[in-house]
């Protein structure tokens, strides 16, 4: 937990002056590492569900600005990769019956009612976030101490309209990649083919053509080989190959077909 | 121009009450008609410049209902293929010297000052939609009463950064048709193959391959022969296709790869 008490006096004293009506952003957290794709969710043992980290836009601030800060603070890492992808708005979307202005007053220990900013209808703007999760020191938040990385294929109960969110920020991160290269991130400097395939695959949730994804990236010159050998055990050690920052980052910019 | 007296009433005077604060939406409407590719745009004289659609969200509607209504009010139709695609957000975004208190003030005839509620931040929610521009009876708005299609090609300037929202719309379309069928909303119930292709070319502003693009269409069962032969002089009419409704619907809620 990072700086609880000014957590708490910027959300509920300075909430409704610092920050903007009726908005939030909720970021979904993707931790890549090994061929596991997992999601980074918090927990406040009076809510009963796990929740996606998420905050309140400052008035001085965009939107992806109060992400990246949301990112930041629950994983300890700067320069992530984070895409914004769908706005969720249905009326009625932020109340849940645990979270009553009794069970906030408490919390606090502050007097909240039902007029307080919080219990007015909010908009979320759902981002996504890429990282490796090996490399991230997680916290949780005033509001949700617990922080804990969940698979995607085991999600618990989650708040509000939290399953939707993470359902459809996979869509959107399946989508992505079939036109931007990603990996920078979730793989170390220099890999082996076998594992940035193992990494597509696992976002992908499939099998890909391993002939033709390698041939791809090598041609659109995304990936490039170091001729250095991995240093493993065995008759025939793989190359290793790396990132071409500059071509990975046009890419990035105007958009490719991997596939 | 449709029920200004309302609109300028909902606007001004309940905005603060019945809409969301800090958050609107923006519609790009995108109309096509036999190779062109237009973009509506609305104009108030006071204000100089031209710009989008747009309008606030009722407490009790969902960005997508409220961009809807946009739209229906503006063109008339129903039923438009609308998508939700970015989110603006840069601080100060929605600040322009040619809107003052002043200017509102004799607009509306209602005594407006700097701390109305049009004057704080406001988020954008960006939506498009797709429509036939030869089938839409547009209308201005209270705030702009001018309306007009312009080709996507030679835009006027725009108030505020509606300029970067339509170039970002225009970005987001070409993607989404490479994963997503269109045309339905926009091409007669029967139609030729070179008018579908003219379309995806228009939208892509690119020249496609031909041979490869019908032969998609036709194996995914997006289009179906009729059988029946167009109406044309010549020695050899083309025939007719139709949308497939069912292959149609499905691709779109579940993505394919068209090209």
């Amino acid at each position: 937990m990072i700086n609880a008490q000014e957590e708490l006096e910027d959300l509920f004293l300075k909430g409704n002056q610092d920050y903007l009506a009726n908005i939030s952003v909720d970021n979904v957290i993707f931790g890549y590492h090994d061929k596991e794709l997992k999601v980074l969710l918090l927990r406040n043992p009076n809510f009963g569900s796990w929740m996606l980290p998420g905050g309140y836009i400052k008035k001085t601030e965009d939107v992806e600005k109060a992400a990246t800060r949301v990112a930041h603070q629950r994983t300890g890492l700067d320069h992530l990769f984070l895409q914004q992808f769908k706005v969720f708005s249905t009326p009625g979307r932020n109340r849940d019956p645990h979270i009553t202005p009794e069970v906030l007053s408490q919390l606090t220990g502050l007097k909240i009612d039902e007029n307080h900013w919080m219990f007015q209808p909010i908009v979320s703007i759902g981002f996504y976030t890429l990282t490796e999760f090996s490399k991230a020191k997680i916290n949780g938040s005033f509001f949700a101490e617990v922080a804990q990385w969940w698979d995607i294929n085991t999600l618990p109960p989650l708040l509000f309209d939290h399953t939707q969110i993470i359902l459809e920020a996979l869509k959107a991160l399946r989508l992505h990649i079939y036109h931007y290269p990603v990996g920078y991130e979730l793989l170390p400097e220099k890999f082996t083919l076998p594992e940035i395939r193992a990494l597509y695959e696992t976002v992908l949730g499939t099998k890909i053509d391993d002939r033709n994804f390698t041939r791809k990236l090598l041609s659109l010159g995304i990936i490039k080989n170091t001729n250095e050998l991995k240093n493993v055990a065995g008759h025939r050690p793989p190359y290793l190959y790396t990132f071409n920052k500059e071509v990975y980052s046009m890419a990035l910019k105007d958009g490719v077909s991997i596939f």
